[in-house]
């Protein structure tokens, strides 16, 4: 099982996270692009630590919102949001090259990867962008979300994840972030969900029941009080319940 | 002798310059990376167009300042600039190949590119961000600049360039754009000047003297009323002198 | 009947429209207060303007979106959106008083104008804006919106618009910009629509029928290539067909 | 003695300082404008807790450079300064108002906070804006400073301050903060220069000797890890010394 975490959202004199200390526990590093968070020299120390602890760097693809961190949706059109995925994942390439490293995935964040759950036109702008740029990227998505199906069409390698920290709906899908409980900070209860995701497949929903969730990733969130412990907490589970956390490349 | 000009400045809603027009007359396109102007969109299309023409492609990479379009002196640590200018041309290439061509030279814009004729520490910035993201990309820069220097001892390929439609001084620096007479606006004296340039290697200065500038490159500006008709003139003007225009690689 | 216009849309270097040639023409100018577009010295200098031929100032608010020129919808929270509309105006106000003048009125602007026809929350927003900052301030608004009516609700002045260089529907709301015919370019032809809404209240919807629109206001766009000719012409044909052609307040 | 802190600079997703411990200890407050830091709703959130403190509003005015935190010189052309002063300062006076306070002093922020104490042109582009946007708002300033003596000259009331957290020359200006030793973390420390400067109107200098520092006002900086400790400390020596603790109106 791989673990992936938001890393590098730091702004110029603004700190978000402790990507120093989160980084040894993951597999898969998201670095923000600079579009919600991660000014070029944050994206470029990131990708630095992320190789020194030997985890895959992949581009963390957002709207172009400071303000917002990228966790609002923008109607943007669909040829603009490909061109602005293409540039941010260009310009991680660069500093990640710069950092003895390269970028190895994509993932969209906040607003954007929840949009292109059902959204078809910004969907297919964030496929056409990594086909673009490259390939033979995966893409990081929610099992049944319209981008997963149109990234697998379009013959990308779809890396489907689970979010062990959030709630989830009977059918499977995330419990809006505005609603109570869902976000889940006790780290204990988000490494027993996380356990239970790589073992068994399944994972209780807010209404106590169970749904099926196929997920070659994890994500632990790295930008709560609590990301540390959890990042940590759940890896040690995991490998204590026997499952070998390493990453999907 | 290769004519090049600063293309792809518009920013979103607004406009900058003719670069359908400005285009087919020159033979490198500096292409704005987002920073001082040039959002994705519009570097695609510019890159697309380029492509188009046979012109080769350059990252115009600049200080973050939309409000002041590159053209103020930013104070900015030289670790930071070298990250900022790693980042725009990653940016650019991964459009430029989107758009089926390549970025093939560096041109700094604005106040960084004249702020670099005279500081170290900037200058060394900028020859840093090349050499990491290609050593083999050449950097467009003005003769007798420190930034042509510090490239050259880097072993990165200097391309010298003139400005016909500037003023010089008598030791060969251009006169500030806040003074007055800085930029000659007459078309046929831009194309006169350009000739003389391509075939003496001399331009007259702004106190009637004569100074040499070893040049392979000119720069006929996009962003002026007259720059179609500068451009267009200084080509044909150059072609009728017997100098073949062509790029620089 | 009171002819009102987008001006002050220019952001740093980037010009938008013509606006010393289309105020002479209106008795209302909608001045950008930096969130779509309209930095703070444009902001001056078109206040400035708009004095000096006793055109009545507007604060034209905007999602925080300069590179999509606040035409794109953002689902901004409402708090923040009345925060934003309180420092814009803010800052309008201020800038306009050290230009002899003062901020006379409220128009929000593209995606925001339209989301408020139907968005209850970021309509709620804008309305306790206004009250916030002043509200004596008038709010310029589309017939029938929500806005109009939550702000009549609250005990703001509404001034209705109707734009006669834009296709209605049969049930009095605007075409999208999106959609062919959306915005009627010939000059004469918005001069006839613009005389017909102030005689007869009506307008010629896109499928040929009528649609009665009660507007205090006209609004005439100042970013088209024939902007001036419309506002002139507009102008010219209200007073021919004796409409007197003077502001709302 | 008036204590004065710089506050409301998170911006968006991201937290600078903590203002709810800072505040209860000072008497004056520098609310960041949106330019270096401080969203509008920060800036609305920040008034409304400086006025439950019964702390005085003050507008921390910067350039234009979220990315640089407003700490790197920026060349930008004094009546564009103007222009982006009046601005900033408009937009809080009404977020100010919105939060039943009101805005009652000005002091410039990081560089150009630095800037002014010697550049001529940017110094009189702020006491330009002060006058135009309220002559009663009184400057705070650097004793010795140029923007102290041309505000004076314009009839501007100056409040000059001192820093007990930062080191001096021998004559009277601060060590930039790139120097080691520059900024001094110890709050015993910081509160004994702070009583000092009070009484007796004097600090040690960074090479052992003293200068005498004519303050109203003395800084305490909200933005380090200590920064609770050093307020809190600071204000309770003073007091503990005699030296009554209110603000400068």
């Amino acid at each position: 099982m791989d673990l992936n975490s938001d890393v590098g959202e730091s702004f110029g004199a603004w700190t978000m996270g402790d990507d120093a200390a989160v980084l040894p526990h993951v597999t898969s590093a998201n670095v923000a692009c600079g579009f919600h968070g991660g000014d070029p020299s944050t994206a470029r120390a990131t990708c630095a630590l992320a190789a020194r602890h030997d985890v895959v760097v992949g581009a963390h693809v957002s709207y172009r919102d400071l303000a917002g961190f990228g966790r609002r949706f923008l109607d943007v059109h669909p040829e603009e949001l490909t061109d602005e995925v293409v540039y941010q994942v260009g310009a991680l390439q660069a500093l990640a090259r710069s950092a003895g490293t390269t970028v190895r995935y994509v993932k969209p964040h906040g607003a954007l990867y929840t949009t292109i759950v059902h959204h078809d036109g910004q969907a297919a702008a964030v496929v056409r962008a990594v086909r673009e740029v490259d390939p033979s990227l995966p893409l990081l998505a929610l099992p049944g979300s319209r981008v997963a199906r149109l990234a697998d069409q379009a013959g990308l390698r779809v890396v489907l994840e689970a979010f062990p920290d959030r709630a989830y709906t009977a059918d499977g899908r995330l419990v809006p972030r505005t609603e109570a409980g869902a976000v889940i900070h006790d780290p204990a209860e988000v490494a027993r969900r996380a356990v239970r995701l790589a073992v068994d497949g399944t994972v209780t929903t807010a209404d106590g029941g169970t749904v099926r969730l196929a997920a070659e990733s994890l994500c632990v969130h790295g930008d709560t009080p609590q990301a540390v412990a959890v990042a940590a907490g759940t890896r040690r589970a995991l490998e204590d319940a026997g499952v070998p956390v390493t990453g999907f490349l």
